[in-house]
């Protein structure tokens, strides 16, 4: 498994999928920087009125509710029933769900209408997507934790897609099998849209690959390994977020399969 | 007093507020950055739909009118509205206010309907919120201007708020008090956002204080403090605004109790 | 003419042009920041009820259509008319102009109802502009292209317009004379939002002189020349796309005539 996911680090440079986004109006800029820096181009239309003609031109689409609105939840629903239609991979990031109820119903209206191939969120997000009480107690950087593996798989037999269950360890599942990756960086909590970019990364992926469950892993792990070679780069220096932020594009920019293969890191579930 | 707000760097840490944003999209990345840097945890959701449900869970609320429209006032004032009847501090920044007839009606209606508890904006933009000619003729880098001094006196007890006017040197007054803090560097005119970073600084402060006038002064000097040491941080080399914008994230990144007291400039008013 | 566009780059910065930009929300903050870099103000009013007031404090207007809806439309052509109206400049930047039937038709609709001065994009966006087929095939870096020089001098007859071609060679053409300028790098295309911030150069230039043909050339120059300064100046290190990013805004904010006379290179057309 571990040859074919490298691979696909070259893989998303040669084809350079299309990866359309209709994100959120925060973390934008970033989104697109780190589709141009995997590999892929960006397209961010989030206009209801085209949103469905620019998505069959790309090889994926991301979907982030980060700063959800009447208008761009249009848009959403338009493309990802077109992307459905194409089968073009469909990846949601349910930013903020569980939080207030309006995005609760969004949220699932979003999942009546549409089908997602690969979902990535926090446990909170996760769970209140699949109806469940958010347990994010007993979390535990750097262990496994059960709940959570199971979570991810849960949601992904539910959802009948992949999903990530994003932590110190990201936990991503196809319902059969479920990967543990444990890289990253706490700082990476201190710049914001770092979970929006790591959607983004996966959804480069599978604009590249038919295998969804292999994308999403490349994706979240890219993000984790790019956190800890940016975090290593400042060595005893102070490590300010600001300039964290500009290198953890950098060390994206610079991914290969060499590079992932050394650093990431599996743990079993 | 230098003590207590001394004290509010790692109050704001400890405390960890979540500061809700109904901003402009020129600088919602930096306002959530700096939230993050200064220890806060910064939403941004601005639809009208959800803004009341959201600001309930936020120990403080920042509304800056950057890229006012309908929609998003709508958003604002519902927002606030459930703020105020919540206690939860309000933190305005009427940016561009007396630009336009639009701006100048939506400022006095939202004025109308809500109670912020601090307003910061320069010296055109709190004359203009107040009804009265902006005076910014006579503003002398490095000296105390007495018209800025008392205007920000006068908006204070008018609006029943802490008031900041921004400028070289920064007035804070709450109708009774009135403190110049000089610190800052001419080059943070040089990128956009300054000023709603600052603004955000101040509503990570009140969500961790109920001493509004400490908060304000702690935010306002704090991106002057940071924006010195970014200065600074280049030595002989050349300073760029791209790079100086990133080492001022940085530098708030850093901020603590000790280098805020070392590095700030009260001045007598 | 090298002498007079040298001399711009000091003008700029003497006459502070306020360049109104109606844009997108991918790269708003890049062309804030480009702005106050190479010595304008920025003001990025974008909501259709003042965008008309707004742009009377103006010296030019950027209309960015990167990611267009219908109320930022209405914006577009309520403050582009009253430019007009008003003889201040307006620079066009049809972003992905020929991707989807909604913006064709916008577009077509943009420029029945009003006259840009001057008008950027790439080779497709231009033709599609024009109602041609693209005929991107046969761009070749680093040398004159006789079909994308044709382009431009077409487009720039049949807009009344200044017209700016870009590529590996950008063309400028008023419908007399063209230009062909060869700066930049390809790392630039690694960095979303360096077309925009090129066109917002243009703009800033555009409010400092009244002979669009020259601010055109400025602008479009400035990128290319601060690319291929930004990417020196890692000298042997290797280059990542976000400190790219960061350098790129540093050279705008360093240039200077010198140096742009001594960078520039013009073609032969």
């Amino acid at each position: 498994m571990k040859e074919e996911i490298a691979a696909l680090m070259e893989q998303v440079r040669s084809k350079n999928p299309l990866v359309h986004h209709i994100t959120n109006t925060v973390t934008i800029n970033d989104c697109a920087n780190v589709t141009l820096a995997i590999g892929g181009s960006p397209v961010m239309a989030d206009s209801s009125e085209e949103a469905a003609s620019m998505v069959k031109l790309a090889q994926a689409l991301v979907i982030n509710m980060g700063t959800l609105t009447e208008s761009t939840f249009t848009a959403m629903v338009r493309a990802s029933q077109e992307a459905n239609r194409r089968q073009i991979p469909v990846v949601l990031d349910p930013v903020g769900v569980g939080a207030t109820s309006f995005r609760n119903e969004k949220a699932k209206e979003f999942l009546q209408t549409v089908d997602p191939q690969i979902v990535r969120g926090n446990a909170s997000e996760i769970s209140s997507l699949i109806g469940e009480e958010a347990q994010t107690r007993g979390v535990d950087a750097g262990n496994v934790n059960e709940d959570l593996a199971l979570l991810a798989s849960r949601a992904a037999k539910l959802l009948k897609a992949v999903v990530v269950v994003s932590g110190p360890v990201d936990y991503i599942s196809d319902g059969n099998r479920t990967i543990g990756i444990q890289n990253g960086h706490p700082i990476l909590t201190k710049v914001t849209g770092t979970g929006c970019m790591a959607t983004s990364l996966i959804g480069n992926f599978a604009g590249a690959t038919n295998d969804y469950f292999y994308a999403a892993i490349a994706g979240i792990s890219v993000m984790g390994i790019a956190g800890e070679l940016a975090y290593r780069s400042f060595g005893e220096s102070p490590v300010g977020t600001g300039s964290f932020h500009i290198r953890l594009i950098d060390e994206v920019s610079f991914m290969n399969s060499r590079t992932w293969q050394k650093e990431v890191n599996f743990v079993e579930v």
